[in-house]
């Protein structure tokens, strides 16, 4: 049974000022809520039509599908509802390859990064203050349980670079030709927001100018979608370690 | 002015069937509909609440913001929607590298997919039946104008890759290293469903099994996303002829 004041609460987790305040998000899914049972994040309460989950049990609520469907976000609503505790940010770890994201808006966008970070071993996704809350429950969907794996901070961008001493990497239409760079293991990349690009505030940051060269004829195609970018860059700097895996 | 029958019209090609009776589809945007004015797809008609556009003028009808309202699928409609003539499908060209998706279901990725495909000059992808419909508002607009200028083709797969001459790449979790294979310049690569991946009928008519390796530690990321996995194969395959650009 859910009481009121539950869907309530569950409700007002779509906001991101209530997340915030509340230190809490939700996920939905077997899949997903099982990726954050198995990881450091903490269970706050998980509301299920079936009881299959490995969690203790008074955080545990039965509930009937129409009450899953009460507090889903999702047009079919899957099996369950897990509310977990938003953890401290933790500073980026010195070393290794660091991914940046300068105001990317959309959720997918951000999702799927997320879980790209967790395919290539980037453990550091550092985020501008504008870009798309990780806790937004359409990203938390779209990273298929990699949330629970890639450690995302929210900070001045701007700030951080300049206190960093890594080499910063940007992608630009106007870079260097990134399959004939030399790309170091560390470092951080920067990517930009899907319509503007990386900020002139940021740019100035920016040691070497990347771009993925276009292979079609007519070059008119605008650009790549910011995933997609992300996709094919993650893969070039760490293809070049393949040989020491 | 828009007519009842015009707005029952547009409506109508938010269907498949319809689309396909009709040989019509839509396309939003100033961007996106210039892409199909500037390439062979033929303009039907024009509805825009601004005259910018170089089209005959009889093919052209000024409309008011609501009327716009009415007939877009956008939650912020963008001063046009033209509906252009779908074309007769071309079969696919021998020579260079041939992309084949086998059910990929999601607009958003068949969208994304036509982007890459434009961007590094594969000219033919080839659809399975059960392949979302490439003239779907959704996949058109995620196109952001490539779709004029890739040959999307549907067809019976199996039947497909069975005549054809070209090596048949696949993509699994079980493949060769794409880092460290020798692949070719031309050759089909298949792309399988979101949740599937290829299809047991299509898996038999493979040659080469192909994976994208994972970096991170704990190797429990199940998948990449469809759309940011061809990314990667495809700048793979890409890349090794930069020399030739």
């Amino acid at each position: 049974m859910l009481s009121k004041n539950q869907i309530k609460l569950i409700k007002s987790l779509s906001q991101k000022k209530n997340r915030q305040q509340l230190g809490l998000f939700t996920v939905e899914g077997v899949k997903g809520i099982n990726e954050f049972l198995n990881s450091d994040f903490r269970l706050e309460n998980l509301f299920t039509t079936k009881l299959i989950f490995d969690a203790p049990n008074h955080q545990i609520a039965e509930i009937s599908d129409a009450e899953l469907k009460k507090i889903s976000t999702l047009k079919s609503p899957n099996t369950a509802l897990a509310i977990f505790k938003i953890p401290k940010s933790i500073s980026p770890q010195n070393g290794g390859l660091i991914l940046a994201l300068d105001d990317v808006r959309d959720p997918g966008n951000l999702g799927t990064i997320i879980r790209l970070c967790d395919w290539y071993g980037v453990k550091d996704l550092v985020c501008s203050i504008n870009t798309v809350d990780c806790y937004n429950s359409k990203v938390v969907q779209a990273t298929m349980g990699s949330l629970a794996r890639v450690n995302v901070i929210y900070l001045d961008l701007k700030v951080y670079l300049e206190s960093s001493k890594a080499s910063v990497f940007g992608t630009f239409m106007d870079g260097e030709n990134i399959y004939n760079s030399n790309l170091p293991i560390e470092g951080i990349v920067i990517l930009g927001n899907e319509a503007n690009g990386i900020s002139e505030a940021i740019s100035s940051k920016v040691d070497r100018r990347i771009t993925i060269p276009q292979f079609g004829k007519n070059q008119s195609t605008e650009s790549l979608n910011v995933a997609n970018a992300t996709a094919i860059i993650l893969s070039e700097f760490k293809r070049r370690t393949t040989t020491e895996m």
